[in-house]
């Protein structure tokens, strides 16, 4: 699994290959095709149990605090080596690769399910309704970092986390007027 | 240009060569290398004229009404082809193709460049002030868009557009909460 993950981070997908990982691991080459059949099956198991992709759900006591941690934690994924190498080129190349794409969406529903309880205990305080919908809150603010880092390739301000997660609690809304 | 993104379409980033691109078109392959030096430069060039990705701000009359048309239009592109073909494989090609990453950044300022007018228009109607982030609206409604189809590979609902944008404009709060 670490040799998978070091291959990507240092090749890319394109330069990902179960010779290669066999050779970094000294573990023979059938031996790996007999648990996993292509390097997309490879990768998949290999991100879902990587040490350097965990995840805690943040638990600040209010919902403006575990955003922002969550937005951070995102910036940091795609933006701090090595783990930005391994998350941009995974989540690259599952754009073209079937395979891959299935890992992928397999990763975010583990991290959704794992996001979830932030929105309950937020219920539970007062600060959301029944009405509010966690998975298009998560996708609106990690949205807005893949955006900006990968395809706009602009930094992320220092209050990046603090102004997204303000937009979104609060609404654009011009000053003084509250409805 | 038409060959070029047609065979993005058919064949994916991968597949697509100069030789392919000649010889669907009819024009000598060092014809086209003369104008373009790599296959990168030869689709950054093909998504800055494709008609299928042409964009025209909207100006319904309202930020809510022009947002709405926006998110609409993102999920289009994502999500019906040839567009979608189109723009799904150019865009995931871009994250480990730096030439073509910098094709990206181009149509993404391209495209910002024109969606301005929608916020100086919001603006003067008085119902955004001078501290929202135009990109940071655009980003958090077009990544939301981005992060629901192609990663999570889930559908879009027929309201996806109107309460992404409820959420941006006004925020999550409980019901009868104006603070």
């Amino acid at each position: 699994m670490d040799a998978t993950l070091e291959l990507l981070a240092e090749k890319g997908y394109e330069g990902l290959t179960i010779e290669g990982v066999a050779g970094r691991s000294e573990v023979n080459k059938t031996t790996i095709y007999r648990w996993w059949p292509s390097k997309a099956a490879l990768l998949g198991a290999a991100l879902v149990e990587a040490e350097v992709l965990d995840f805690d759900a943040p638990d600040t006591g209010s919902l403006d605090g575990d955003l922002r941690r969550l937005v951070e934690g995102v910036a940091r994924l795609l933006t701090v080596p090595p783990a930005s190498d391994i998350a941009v080129a995974a989540l690259g190349a599952a754009v073209h690769d079937p395979a891959l794409a299935e890992a992928a969406k397999g990763f975010f529903a583990d991290r959704f399910a794992r996001e979830l309880p932030i929105f309950e205990r937020a219920r539970a305080r007062g600060e959301i309704d029944a009405s509010a919908d966690p998975m298009m809150i998560v996708d609106l603010l990690a949205g807005a970092v893949w955006l900006r880092v990968v395809f706009r390739q602009l930094p992320l301000d220092r209050d990046f986390a603090d102004r997204t997660v303000a937009l979104v609690l609060h609404g654009v809304r011009p000053a003084g007027n509250v409805a």
